[in-house]
């Protein structure tokens, strides 16, 4: 029996030959689906929900029972890692999230520590178990973390903010502290990767949504380098442990390990979990970003996708990138706009991978029926792209 | 007796050799200042200062009473033209600016109207002579405007937006509707710099602040070609009458044309009227950006200076791009930073020029005394960079 009902998202992240471009959007599990607002209510908030195994479960797998996507996420939320080093988050209604005690001096730096996955965030890694095993192969499971560095902004901002003042005076003033920071959180995202993958995770991705904030070498010191830490620390890589874990729903096959060219590899059930880095607005740094050794590399709709294909596209696969906003316009605009990213993508070719998604997560505000209409569009003309 | 003073932004910006490299800051006439505060007080709002060229003039003025800055801007706002056409512009407190009749359907669109510089714009006009005038060839006056997709930015949203949901849906939707607005908009930029040209102003920047929320292949048909339109239309330009317009208090001189590649020319007196085009985060279109024909590209902070004179500094000059927050910093910090950004752009040559400006407005938490160190930073360290 294969262990996939789908592979084809693996498949292409891997660069090899698939038949069709597969498809998810980043926050497919969310606020424009009936289904999960309801959910939502019977969680009681948000972070209830977040922090319900069962409910973060049914919502994940949500989206899959109405469209034919080709990856399930992990639901959850990039500031489980703060909330678990004690800042504690709240969500003030109607203002994103929010921390009680902030990270703005010297003392409360030296405070912070790397959180045990296995106790405070225990919750995350029974949910990627449940999911994976409510699954049973159809598609792959991605776990995620927010990047150091955008873990950053809300720990010393205290929530988002529009000009960073707060964080970039520390940046300035002070790199050293802001370092530190970078430090702790790093090892805590690696740690918790490490505990998604071990839970069954099959992929994990870097959600460095702030790093397009970063000033040209900014970027590359406070943003990159963490993430640098992070993904070499990962199972399987040159800075971690090769020694099989096996997380506890998930079959383990030893040395399975996909004949792929970094050489890095085995994780959780013996397969290599590629690793995909999102920086939003990181178009400038493509080349930085394909050079942490990630497999794939999402960008937003500002990247024009066939130079960021010449600019990186042999070395790691692209994710992206439809402007979530064109899924406002009816379906003949919705058509023609998935169209347009498969084509500035180009012809399929061995060596090459692209994975259709979103630039950025899809608005609450979307039509369910216009992503029925995008899956169906991506899966269908990147079809007919490779039998032309 | 020469026209200028101090004409070294006006020689930068024609890529000629500068003994230093100048510098002036979006926005450096506002909140930062107390005398701005002082003033804008007085006027008893931003919009009634704005309408009142006497104060106009007078902030304007302030920052150069305190810096030895290498340019005055306008001291005005990007949201005129729209309130000249009836929109109805006003500021909620602490929210920014807002439109009472936002442009949201077919009939709104239908009566748009490019408004009159002389009549519904006289107060900017009648600034910029009085600025003029006060200026006494000091340094050179920067005019300015919106980008015509800018604008429609806010005239569609009604005021600021984090996701363009109103304008993008039209984009998808209905882009016919948005190209009517873009039109309208850029005939009205196109008039409204021109008078600004015409009453003396000495340069003109066109400020598209949000070019960068646009997809690739959106940024080029709905804020690129816009703006193509205008500057082909100011005076001198191939589009644009170029019979000799002559501002009210601008001595005029015929026939004093710059002997630049471009052979574009002549404006109010005598002298070709140089433009900047700055579209914040529009580092991935440098190239079609610079083939607007504009003299010179502002760049946010995440593009690296280098790399942008390389792919354009043979056509343009460059116009950046520290980080607004690095002035949150010390005075060691604020040095450093600035030697990083004339470092990025590398030794002066002829051929190329380089403007030292921030990549945005500067923050109105800014210690004026920082505005200080960072200009004697550029002068100092650029003039070491030509002896060394």
């Amino acid at each position: 029996m294969p262990e996939f009902a789908n592979d084809i998202f693996l498949r292409a992240l891997r660069r090899e030959p698939t038949e069709y471009t597969p498809i998810w959007l980043m926050r497919q599990a969310g606020r424009y689906l009936p289904e999960y607002n309801e959910t939502r209510k019977r969680a009681g908030s948000f972070l209830a929900l977040c922090k319900n195994p069962e409910l973060a479960c049914e919502v994940t797998l949500q989206p899959l029972e109405r469209f034919p996507l080709d990856a399930a996420i992990l639901f959850s939320d990039i500031l489980t890692i703060p909330d678990a080093m004690g800042l504690g988050l709240y969500f003030a209604e109607g203002e994103g999230p929010r921390f009680e005690r902030p990270v703005r001096d010297e003392e409360a730096v030296a405070r912070l520590a790397v959180p045990d996955p296995s106790q405070e965030l225990r919750y995350v890694t029974d949910a990627v178990r449940t999911i994976r095993s409510a699954l049973a192969g159809r598609v792959p499971l991605i776990g995620f973390a927010g990047s150091p560095w955008t873990l950053a902004c809300y720990m010393v901002e205290g929530g988002a903010s529009a000009d960073f003042l707060r964080i970039k005076t520390m940046l300035y003033q002070r790199p050293d502290l802001l370092e530190r920071i970078l430090a702790v959180n790093a090892d805590a995202v690696a740690a918790y990767l490490n505990a998604q993958i071990d839970a069954g995770a099959q992929v994990v991705m870097i959600f460095d949504s702030w790093g397009g904030a970063l000033a040209d070498g900014a970027f590359q010191r406070f943003s990159l380098e963490p993430m640098r830490r992070v993904v070499s620390a990962l199972r399987g890589r040159s800075g971690a442990q090769v020694v099989g874990q096996v997380g506890a729903q998930s079959g383990a096959q030893s040395g399975a390990q996909f004949g792929t060219q970094s050489g890095a590899p085995a994780a959780a059930d013996g397969a290599r979990v590629p690793v995909i880095v999102f920086t939003k607005g990181g178009g400038p740094w493509l080349e930085d970003i394909a050079g942490l050794g990630c497999d794939a590399v999402g960008v937003d709709w500002t990247v024009n996708l066939g130079r960021a294909r010449e600019r990186i596209g042999g070395r790691c696969a692209l994710q992206g990138n439809l402007d979530p906003m064109a899924l406002m316009a009816g379906e003949s605009a919705v058509r023609r706009e998935a169209q347009r990213v498969l084509d500035s993508f180009g012809a399929p070719a061995p060596g090459f991978g692209h994975v259709f998604n979103l630039g950025h997560g899809i608005s609450q505000f979307t039509p369910p029926e216009n992503v029925a209409v995008l899956v169906d569009a991506v899966h269908s003309c990147s079809r007919r792209l490779r039998t032309s």
